[in-house]
């Protein structure tokens, strides 16, 4: 048996064992192929059948209707951030709406800046990136190009309950670390994309779904890349794809079909996991504190605090030593971030619970 | 045994055999860390000794100097053909010059036309792209920002015999085909760079090698993801790089150090490959015909002609029974290409040519 240690990394994250078994077995040669998976070509019947199953398992999995096209770009999310005004925004005469709710919607304003004319709809700095606004704390112009929010904010674990209402206003949105991890009402997208690593796949693709009228904004001078429109026309194959990258989301997709169930059967996992952890959390009488408000919440990345810096030090190297690695939060913020992912398996979130609960008995001991 | 056929694949191609099965072995996990190489984040220390050994292997390889950047970037060439203007050609104020010997140099000074002032110094147009200009058919603009070409021009199979001579104008060179064939004196060049899905890895990864004093020219209004001294600033890890591919570049690099014995031996052993195709070309009195001129002949890409389409089709369709595969031309020129990449078997190469001898035997009998 091959050890593995319990990764609770934010990204590039845990993978269902079963999705790597598989990779492994057929790495030298795909069964009826001859070839690697790494060394066929992205135009032979081997790929072009990988890549139209990947986009038929994610419409299953997502009820992505017809009218929406999935696209597999590279570059992950920070491409998107300029993509997404180079395509949607440029010759509109019309500005867009951000709502900043954490580190990546900030980064994603930074970029955007560059490109045209934006608006803070609404920024949760006053409290610390803590939570999704109610829809009745902001207002969306009527006239925007799109608003832009991230359903779940990595480093803060701050996630949307569900997606704020725009109206006519396209919504688009980063979907990065909570694609796939519950069911989602696609229709209620102008565009939403995510980078794999962290529910889809590994790093190296980002998954685009945009509606058709969307991709008729691209410009003809815009580099070719980055023209969304150049990529839907030639479905993903403008140039040569990440073929690997998408292989690995087609089996990805494949698990959660066919071991889990489909995403809602993955939404009430998720929702076990991740209450195991802030339960624990909230009967800890304030030795562990929850950085994002109750309603706002993350399934997939729980951030919290101990007391002060040594705790958190000693909390992490005790944890290390069970193997309960990557705990530590992002370098910007510090703290400690459990990031539970589709395919953490339970029963390693039960044992970061089991750890939380000793480490705190021998604090009060 | 698993049962491997010859691919002839233009790219995604060929891996080392060794590479594959090491890939394979530590699959669910690298030995020491517990987690598969697509689960490991970008910040630890197993993915910071993987990035730093790549660059090492590479300096190694190549004998890159000092005073240049190894950079790992995403998008592939299509993604140069746009950030090389951007970050060299923007607001300096001048022209470019583009040297066209084939289809990726086009598509390249498509991409380059949209960003500024680009001057055609030479074009291989008259003579269906079949070879690379000597320096005395053309003239460097002094005054240029940056020469561009195309050391291998995988659709036409037209590879220069060594770099031109441009003075002190920076030269740019796509690579993406002959990356890693034989030494480079890197010291030549401005900025050389390579998708790696031909010589160097899987598709999904671009390697790009930039000298110092050129990261001063990108100017800090450019789209983060398409600013290369934001990547070489950050080391590569701006955003989340492909991990896996770059884990695959650094397995490819370690190959050809330990078992091939450097670019020198690699070099010879892809003249003997080239040689043994293009003599049964030259010796078959003109039944099949190169595309290339001799002195531009490519060593990774064989062109040529049979007599008609239909010997073509016979060629391609009896070819692929005794499993020669991915012969047939680019779908823009057509005729029949056998990419013979690094690691590309010599028996393989010679089970090819044995079947062109036969075939030709067969027409004449």
């Amino acid at each position: 048996m091959t050890h593995r240690v319990h990764n609770f990394s934010p990204g590039p994250a845990v993978l269902p064992e079963s999705v790597l078994m598989q990779v492994q077995r057929d790495l030298l040669a795909l069964p009826g192929v001859g070839m690697s998976v790494l060394e066929i070509t992205h135009r032979g019947p081997a790929f072009t059948e990988i890549l139209q199953s990947t986009k038929d398992r994610l419409r299953r999995l997502l009820h992505i209707p017809e009218n929406y096209q999935i696209l597999f770009l590279q570059g992950g999310s920070r491409l998107q951030f300029s993509m997404i005004p180079m395509n949607l925004l440029r010759g509109t005469n019309r500005s867009a709406d951000y709502v900043l709710t954490g580190s990546w919607g900030l980064k994603a304003h930074e970029e955007a800046v560059r490109e045209g004319s934006i608006r803070v709809a609404w920024d949760g700095k006053s409290s610390g990136y803590n939570r999704f606004p109610d829809d009745a704390e902001w207002q969306v112009d009527p006239q925007a190009a799109y608003v832009y929010v991230t359903s779940n904010e990595t480093i803060e674990g701050v996630q949307f309950a569900r997606e704020p209402v725009t109206g006519e206003v396209p919504l688009v949105c980063d979907a990065s670390s909570d694609f796939l991890c519950r069911p989602v009402p696609i229709a209620r997208y102008g565009l939403i994309y995510a980078c794999a690593q962290k529910n889809a796949g590994p790093a190296g693709v980002t998954i685009v779904i945009v509606r058709d009228d969307l991709l008729d904004r691209s410009r003809k001078d815009l580099p070719g890349y980055l023209n969304y429109r150049a990529h839907a026309k030639e479905d993903s194959l403008f140039n040569t794809p990440p073929t690997f990258a998408i292989y690995l989301v087609n089996l990805v997709a494949g698990w959660l079909l066919d071991e889990i169930g489909g995403l809602e059967a993955m939404h009430q996992q998720n929702r076990r996991k991740a209450d195991l952890l802030y339960r624990t959390i909230d009967e800890s009488n304030g030795f562990y504190s929850g950085h994002a408000q109750p309603a706002s919440r993350s399934m997939m990345n729980v951030t919290f605090r101990l007391p002060n810096d040594e705790l958190q030090s000693q909390f992490l190297k005790l944890a290390e030593q069970q193997e309960l690695v990557n705990l530590a939060g992002h370098r910007s913020v510090g703290g400690i971030r459990a990031s539970i992912y589709n395919a953490m398996p339970v029963a390693s979130v039960e044992r970061l619970r089991d750890f939380m609960c000793e480490f705190l008995q021998n604090q009060r001991s």
